[in-house]
């Protein structure tokens, strides 16, 4: 196959996941679900923040558990009293909107006030599929480094929000420049939220949520 | 295009990768050169623990850096002292064959002892694509959790080594449970080497080192 022909392909299949995330996303709003596509490294703590915001928020929560293979983080969630479905992708390294369906599908049509997507643990391939989510966030923890902004820029494009987590580490990371990857990721992304926040110790959990709430009123309106 | 016709071509372009990589490893070891992929999440600290090799290797040492973009890490080894090429995948989620032979071509003949490939950071998609390495080691740091191993069990299974890093962090986390990692590890790969290194303090460097000596020898025999 050339070039040409393989870049129409891929035009075309990522057409159809942004044309199939827009329908789901209207579906969802209309019944009062509000949607998160949680997106980050593996170990960057994502299924940590969940349990954090859970408390947080008011409201029915599912989560859809996506992971290459194992049920680990979903037992967590459910220990934790909330709904969660496990989507395992046997091996693909993204979540695409078929999967986000099926996954779907198995909450049986029940409601949900927030709805959230932990997806794979990858800074690149997630950043290129719509997962049909209202809010995509961004985890960078701490101990990853700052200059994950320069390796991976269409992550920190993609998203509104940075969540830096584990600050309780920034101590032990002294080369940890915040203010470099804060001036670099809203040259890539202007509209960029930051939180820097720490499950361990609260900090900046509060701030999320409120942000979480006012992001939901506005996509609900 | 229907999964099964996908899969045909999916298997034809991983073939086609493994029989150029095994006509590359051939040619570099017919040259003196002993090659390692070193893999692992962003942030894992494979720059670090390369920077730490170099003082404990003998001989030539060239390095191709893989990042999706930037030349961040490309500057690093190159301010040691040691040849880097820089390999940018411009957005592309793993290394192929292809890139290699490119990467390497502008090495411009001259032979090495050691070359290490630092892959891009990503727990999933560079384990499918053998790049014409002699060895293949995974790096995990302790912030991650031991947990990776029941979520990317692919990694953990084509990896020759494990290495762990960040070892000095294990005090701060006493949730990560080495023995059920180590144990979970070499269920998925009965042959697999594990080390428990610090960049920062040097505890298994020396290690680490002694045995990519080995390696060498065994593959150069």
């Amino acid at each position: 196959m050339d070039e040409v022909r393989k870049l129409e392909l891929k035009h075309q299949v990522l057409q159809a996941n942004t044309d199939a995330a827009d329908a789901f996303r209207g579906a969802l709003a209309r019944r009062g679900t509000f949607m998160t596509d949680i997106m980050g490294s593996p170990g960057a703590g994502k299924t940590t923040l969940l349990l954090g915001l859970f408390e947080r928020l008011q409201g029915e929560t599912a989560v859809i558990e996506a992971d290459i293979e194992s049920t680990v983080d979903s037992e967590k969630i459910k220990a934790a009293g909330v709904t969660a479905v496990q989507l395992e992708t046997n091996g693909v390294c993204h979540v695409e909107m078929g999967m986000v369906e099926q996954a779907h599908a198995a909450l049986a049509g029940r409601d949900f006030d927030w709805l959230f997507l932990e997806n794979i643990g990858n800074l690149v391939c997630p950043a290129e599929f719509d997962t049909g989510a209202h809010c995509r966030v961004m985890l960078l923890s701490v101990p990853e480094g700052y200059d994950k902004v320069y390796k991976y820029p269409l992550m920190f494009s993609v998203c509104e929000a940075l969540i830096v987590t584990k600050c309780d580490y920034l101590p032990l990371n002294p080369d940890f420049d915040m203010d470099a990857l804060v001036e670099r990721a809203t040259l890539l992304n202007p509209d960029l939220r930051v939180f820097v926040t720490s499950a361990r110790t609260g900090e900046g959990m509060d701030e999320l949520a409120a942000w979480l709430k006012e992001r939901r009123s506005a996509a609900l309106a």
